[in-house]
């Protein structure tokens, strides 16, 4: 691309080398989780959430287990101003949830803020302003004394304002474009405010580092990070929390990482909602953290409902990829995903181990309410023996032979590959029925008897080939076997009979036998059927014709 | 959620710390690119391509710039086959593109692959064996030995083949399942098959390290990729290459911390499509060099158009926030963001500043083909006075006073909230011209007659209110004066004429002026209009009429 000379990095090192987080592996304990849902991921949205659809985001929130809820800028919008009121008097703020309000540090605009949070139990009040280079220079044409003079105000005011209202709100300061700010200066504009709050054990302000744009890799955010948490006035009496932006699609990392370098809070949204590339997914830290038998505190199981109601109010759509929840997330349609999948479930069903560890499988769809049917193996031109065979294992009940799995593995490929088209369990089982199952053309039995005679079985077989009915009598050392012979005898079929299986079907109400039998013919491939009956040498006989009518 | 200690962390650490690439902060070359979209991609649709769909994904992946492509698994698949052929016999691969064939390990598999790819120039024969923990023990039931034994049996025979064939591909082995794997074992692995195939300079092989699942943070995958790369054989002969995949929404962290780590080379696919939730997307990494002055050797100048064929042949929709791709990831709603936005594009053009800066842009949207008006600026009812100003100024050519701006923002938020809809630039202008431009109704001007008279102007005019037809005289120190003067004699009107602010319309081919006359009310509050004509001092007149009107 022409232009790249036009860019440069826009973010800032801390002034010491701050990787002690790097000796940290993961996230081992979860954060306080702040949902910006209805403030960042609402003002993002083409067309704004209305009063009912926030009154059922924030319920949803609640239900997963969010203890700490944006719920936007009421003083700035009088939707936002009725959503909060309408909340606090119908008392749907469950007394364990805070609810934080965003607002700017001018008199008449936090008098509003008030008014607005009046009665409810627990309040954080967010003041924020912009600190990095750009806005200084471009935006407010300020100096950065001016600017640090600007938060210390607002800091000031706030809590002024605050007592004289009789209240005790918790605060929370954001260097708003963090990333873009020198981390000194950040730094010393975060200490001049919490020298303005004196933060106690009791009432522990938040001072929230965003990515507002993510400007530079991963690490280097973590080590702003930990260069702030280490050198932080009153820290043990801080939360310092996080806010990522994924501008980069690092956001996940960012947060991860932030949150080894020592910061104890993040706000985010579900499904990485929010500003441009969105804010990060909480949805995607929290099941990491699950999938390393870390308990995030957040509820996840009904994965589809969330999924539904979030498409429903935010009238956005979720990715079919997006980590944990996308339709596509744990479908697996190659042929060697599937067969290793298949035997991992197995294994599992086996061994039963104390840990989950199916491949291609990070999480037990299960545990998120997904099916290992509907959305894991899936079948299409790129599949193979393994989907098949485990889908009419486990939804029908059909252990097929090895071999005979991979003649059906074909056989839905090559259907799939001309169809274009993904073919659902149902039509898998229709296709191995129509292909596999008591096919009687142009080989027909009508009837069979047996006789023991010298020590062997002698069988009296009267079929029909394309029509023609005829008795053939021949014996062999088994039923199957005499029956075989008496066909060869009689039609002169060159095969030999190489794979014989049986099982009850056991989803069967009836309780029918299945039958599989494999021929090889003189050219050594295979030919396979499948016989259905109540009496399981009548099924090994179907299986018999039928693999004679697909040789 | 319940059942989290089913869970284990599933990764192995190197065995010794591997932090060097921690020291670097950013990603300075363009790795070698390789994409994996019609394979990897390929495999993970619901629908996979069809040839036509191949051939055309193909021609665009050359025309974005790769010059290696992984085309399939020509032995596996007909459909492959075909299109590699096609590829070949059309003369489709120009000679600086490389195509990748993946292949099994077996005979008649590698030699079909070989008839596949007769005749191509440049081609890399991809074998790959699983070697993580789960692997060896759920789906294949070997020990570690064995399955070494399996990848070094592997890359003989496919290097005697090779030979046999009297060809000269270059190879590449992956430990598939690489992050599932003990680093000192899948390391041994690689220099096992290294030492089958005797690196040099003119022919290095790839040694392959797939982020197969992820089930790591970024900064454990880039110290395993770190200790191999320091302890893998012939290293300055072979080109270590990373395909990560994104089950932890780590997938872009995953590769640029890699390449810090030391890998050459990344496999990946556009817009992230692949297995489960995707390779790594090679936009967002390719994009985020570019953002920091680094040249990817890829180019994505006309974006849309790209997005457009991969919808078209995939059937894959591509997430609005996808970064630098998404339809609303250069979108900017909220009021504080477009002010912030309007004034660095001013500050743009007035400083020219060498690099880019703007504030919640990451890189200019003009780069990629989008447009600022459409994709940049958008309305609705969380947006201000700084987005529809910047509208109705870039777009329009109307440079409204900054108090007026404000009253359109209120106007265009009112019916953006009222209607639940996004307001279109269009639909802006309009809503600017029925509010606040000529509004003759209830007081309109009939004409106006000017004198020079005692040094001062008078005015005679002829005006009437909801009908009522009057002529009026008064004086004043210059015309507009006079006329407002005339007015507030004739109907009593209440008010103090503060703001007036006038500007040709460089936009209209008529060379027509546009008048803003801003008047203060007895409470305190504003009113606005505005004027459009040919005649100034007409246009002025309007303007306040339409001001009184709009009181």
């Amino acid at each position: 691309m022409k232009n790249c000379s036009k860019y440069k990095r826009q973010y800032f090192m801390p002034p010491v080398t701050c990787m002690k987080w790097a000796e940290k592996e993961y996230v081992d304990k979860a954060p306080v989780w702040c949902s910006v849902d209805l403030r960042d991921g609402n003002q993002a949205l083409v067309i704004p959430m209305n009063l009912e659809q926030k009154v059922e985001f924030f319920k949803l929130l609640v239900d997963i287990g969010f203890k700490e809820i944006e719920v936007g800028f009421p003083a700035a919008s009088e939707t936002e101003y009725t959503f909060l009121r309408k909340l606090i008097e119908e008392d749907l703020i469950p007394d364990d949830v805070t609810v934080q309000v965003l607002t700017q540090a001018r008199e008449h605009i936090i008098k509003k803020t008030f008014d607005a949070v009046k009665g409810a139990k627990n309040v954080i009040v967010h003041v924020y302003n912009s600190t990095s280079v750009a806005q200084r220079e471009q935006v407010f044409k300020k100096s950065k004394e001016e600017i640090l003079q600007i938060a210390v105000e607002g800091a000031k005011l706030l809590k002024q304002l605050t007592e004289e209202a009789g209240e005790n709100y918790r605060f929370e300061y954001s260097p708003e474009s963090f990333t873009g700010t020198e981390p000194e200066y950040a730094l010393e504009v975060c200490n001049a405010v919490l020298d303005i709050w004196q933060p106690t054990a009791d009432r522990k302000p938040i001072i929230n580092l965003p990515v507002t744009v993510e400007h530079s890799m991963p690490h280097v955010y973590a080590s702003q990070v930990e260069y702030i948490c280490e050198n932080l006035k009153y820290r043990e009496n801080v939360i310092v929390s996080l806010h990522p932006h994924n501008d980069r699609g690092c956001g996940v990392a960012d947060s991860e990482m932030g949150l080894l370098a020592g910061a104890d809070r993040i706000e985010g949204t579900l499904f990485g909602n929010g500003e441009r590339t969105g804010n990060v997914d909480i949805i995607t830290l929290a099941l990491n953290m699950y999938s390393q038998g870390v308990e995030p505190n957040l509820d996840f199981t009904d994965m589809s409902a969330i999924c539904e109601k979030y498409e429903e109010f935010t009238g956005m759509k979720i990715s079919e990829r997006s980590p944990y929840c996308g339709a596509l997330v744990f479908a697996a349609f190659s042929g060697s995903h599937q067969d290793a999948i298949a035997k991992g479930m197995h294994w599992l069903d086996e061994k039963k181990p104390e840990h989950w560890t199916v491949p291609y499988l990070p999480i037990d769809p299960k545990d998120v309410g997904r099916n290992y049917d509907a959305d894991v193996i899936r079948i299409n031109s790129q599949s193979g023996k393994g989907g098949v065979g485990y889908i009419l294992e486990t939804k029908y009940g059909l252990n097929l032979p090895a071999k005979m799995r991979e003649a059906m593995g074909y056989t839905a490929k090559a259907v799939s590959d001309h169809t274009q088209k993904e073919l659902l369990p149902d039509q898998i089982f229709e296709l191995f029925k129509k292909t596999f199952e008591n096919v009687t053309s142009p080989l027909e039995i009508c009837s069979v008897h047996f006789q023991q005679k010298d020590g062997g079985i002698t069988s009296q077989v009267t079929s029909s080939f394309n029509g023609r009915e005829v008795t053939t009598e021949a014996a062999g050392n088994g039923r199957l076997n005499a029956v075989s012979n008496a066909l060869k005898k009689e039609y002169g079929f060159q095969y030999d009979l190489i794979t014989y299986q049986e099982h009850a079907l056991e989803q069967s109400s009836s309780s029918k036998a299945i039958a599989y039998v494999g021929i090889r013919k003189p050219d050594g491939s295979l030919a396979w059927g499948a016989g259905v009956d109540s009496d399981i040498i009548r099924a090994s006989i179907d299986a018999l014709v039928t693999a004679i009518n697909n040789r």
